[in-house]
């Protein structure tokens, strides 16, 4: 290997100053003009040009190219680099674009993509397929293959029984360091990478795991049962995906074992599929909290209607119930015209401090911060950040009005109703989240819309029947 | 190791069935009984009983511990623990709690612990610390240690320099594998895991990589040169830490060197610390959505008070823009005041929709899916998805309004308003962030307060408007 060859592998990998990686910008998306140039190659009809582009792109940064493909050129696009779109490729395609793309396969190809994958990705793979192209695919498989493949479908989805692999290097104790490397240099090498080893009972029960680091730092006469760790974060294989990562993420794990409802060893969860699940997970509450179902911008536009108009809808119904209150306050609006100027701002901001206090708990929630232990020390704590927020804006909007409308008791009656508003939307902001958890239900899905109810009812409710009472509109 | 204590151990650490673990919930949470457990033993001065407890459990059970326990009993509960709170503890605790409990220890303490700590970890304890407080605290330690922190400090927060851990495996492409394991073994314990070793040119800048499965498999003879792999990614210095969590998501990685400005090899980022950021950096969206500022739970309670109100500020100057706009048709409302019932129906749906399309923005935007190839084949989506929301939207409402207010007009007017507004919501929630995104600004932390202008200002106006211009109020 030349000086040169290793230069101009730096500056292909290292995120080098943007003028000289023509590939990715700053943020190592791909740029326009690269992504423009392969498109238009395919599209003249130039597919050595087009190949020799993407030659050198990481599976990752192919599968970028695709999804960033319009949906009728991908077909195009996957033909020109037939070889280089490689099972690899294919496991890190965005979902959707995923299935597009298989739909239109023979179920040969697809067989032969998911025989050179590992079983998480080859289950990912043809897991969304409808029933009759699946079984198809599963036929055109080798039996091995096939096996692995529909023994991980029977486990839910999201469950940890889909994420394992089945590869992986398991050693009884009494085996000393010689013997495992003896034994890993003698096997074929896996499909997936490994970073430790299991150490397994006579009867297949995981006992241990030994770090690859330890392995090679023992002398070969060391026995595996004295050097391994016997303290390990077992999975069940029925364990819910999110779960799983807390787990990593907990315990900042690299692998962890998977064991069957009898606690046999059956495969493991390596923590480059876990990034994945975090970081999807870790966003879906933002989703979710706005009702934007799975929010993916690769979704069908069919689906992406269904969930949106479901939330919509939801909200309508809200609204429907705010007007009603509104209605019962008609004949004090007829009279005083700027009560329905100024009430939507109780029931606006009201709204405002009710969703902040929702997503710092459903974010809590989610990260096992909030527990039965501090749960109500953390409601007086947004009871007070509440009263604090909430006098702060009620004499805001307090003196505003007084000055500018230049009526005392209005202002009076707007920045009581504020206060109110927003101590009460905090405590459905914590509330409403911990409310639905105990309930079993997922706090992100149904909060907000509760939430929204509320302080919009009660906005209203509050200023129009203050302003009443108060005789302003008389 | 007996049987039983096989078993005591998958107990312990398997997520076993809740009936057999006292100290966690199904979903890997202390459970409340056993937290109070150990509270009260402090409580009643009985430490034993207490270090018992907890003697057992991972460091981060430990953090999560002394996070629960409320502010005002955590230093007893610490005292207590003397020991079996160590810095890897420490390193675990929510960095709010860290530094309420390190402001009360001696410098001397906090130099003790830092020193126990990788580099990353102990520049994370200090970071935080007053300027006076850091200086004394750096002043207790080793020189080495010191120096490396200092370095790491003069780093921008949140960059890989202050990730990185200087203790890694760096060996010339020359050597052999035997060279490397003989080294290995001969070399001190690092403080850190390492799962890669690293391959450097003669003025030490990185040229391969070597997984340690690839080491323990390779013949002795073998040269490193030969099996390392060429192709890295190369981690610059001052790289953003949320730019280098999208480097390990999309090319899988476990470790990553680090490079000086000039190249050469100064330290490693390894993937267990990566996922704590991924989680922060997508969680981080929902918060800024909401403008809930940080959203921790364990923020003190003045800064949260901060960032909340700056933004329900902001809020109450975007209704204060709705309601100049409503004061316009005080009139039409005096003589029909059930325009101000309906008016916040279009208002509200309309923002729901801004916001469920601002939430698919940023989130696509944040995990680079949404570049700039495809943006405009983004927008158009969203008008889509608008147009088919707001169509169905518009006629429940507009059918509604007309079957139970009786009137045709009206409920014409509501819909030509809400399905103006709905597209509009879709149009400003993609291309509000797009903009913020291409002018250099976080699109998660202003879009909602224009988005929810602009729905609630046209809604109010469209319905309004439309009800004036149409003589409906005549």
């Amino acid at each position: 290997m030349s000086d040169s060859d290793i230069i101009a592998t730096h500056t292909a990998d290292a995120g080098a100053p943007p003028a000289e990686d023509r590939v990715h910008d700053k943020e190592d998306r791909l740029r326009r003009e690269f992504v423009r140039e392969v498109f238009d190659a395919v599209a003249d009809g130039d597919d050595e040009r087009a190949r020799g582009l993407v030659a050198e792109l990481h599976p990752a940064d192919i599968a970028d190219l695709i999804e960033l493909a319009p949906g009728d050129e991908r077909a195009d696009l996957i033909e020109a680099l037939a070889g280089i779109v490689d099972a690899e490729v294919f496991a890190e395609l965005n979902e959707h674009v995923r299935e597009d793309v298989i739909d239109e396969m023979e179920p040969q190809q697809v067989a032969d993509l998911a025989a050179q994958l590992d079983t998480d990705d080859a289950v990912a793979l043809i897991e969304d397929l409808e029933e009759d192209d699946q079984r198809a695919v599963l036929r055109a498989m080798e039996p091995d293959d096939r096996a692995a493949v529909e023994e991980a479908l029977t486990f839910g989805e999201e469950t940890a029984g889909r994420l394992m692999q089945r590869d992986l290097i398991a050693v009884p104790e009494h085996w000393n360091v010689g013997q495992v490397i003896d034994y890993l240099r003698s096997t074929e090498e896996l499909a997936t990478d490994f970073w430790e080893i299991f150490v397994v009972s006579p009867d297949h029960h995981p006992v241990g795991t030994c770090k690859l680091s330890t392995v090679l730092r023992s002398p070969r006469s060391m026995q595996v049962g004295d050097i391994m760790l016997k303290k390990q974060t077992l999975i069940p294989i029925d364990m819910d995906q999110e779960e799983v990562a807390l787990k990593f993420q907990k315990y900042g794990l690299i692998s962890a074992a998977v064991i069957d409802p009898v606690g046999r060893l059956v495969g493991m969860v390596t923590v480059d599929d876990i990034v994945h699940i975090i970081q999807e997970e870790a966003g879906e509450d933002a989703l979710l909290l706005s009702g934007a179902g799975e929010g993916d911008i690769n979704e069908p536009i069919g689906e992406t209607y269904k969930s949106r108009v479901r939330w919509l809808a939801a909200n309508l119904l809200t609204a429907l119930v705010a007007a009603t209150i509104i209605s019962f306050f008609e004949e004090s609006i007829e009279r005083m015209a700027v009560l329905a100027a100024l009430m939507p701002i109780v029931a606006g901001v009201g709204g405002n401090a009710g969703t902040q206090t929702l997503a710092v708990t459903v974010r809590a929630i989610a990260t096992n911060q909030l527990t039965g232990t501090n749960h109500w020390r953390t409601v007086w704590r947004e009871i007070r950040v509440a009263l604090m927020n909430g006098l702060t804006i009620a004499v805001l909007i307090g003196v505003g009005v007084t000055v500018v409308l230049g009526s005392t008791p209005l202002g009076a009656v707007i920045a009581a109703a504020m206060l109110t508003n927003i101590v009460v939307a905090g405590l459905a902001g914590v509330l409403v989240p911990l409310g639905l958890e105990r309930a079993g239900a997922d706090p992100a899905v149904a909060s907000s819309v509760f939430v929204t109810m509320i302080t919009d009812s009660l906005g209203f409710l509050m200023f129009l029947g203050l302003a009443t009472a108060a005789g302003l509109a008389g």
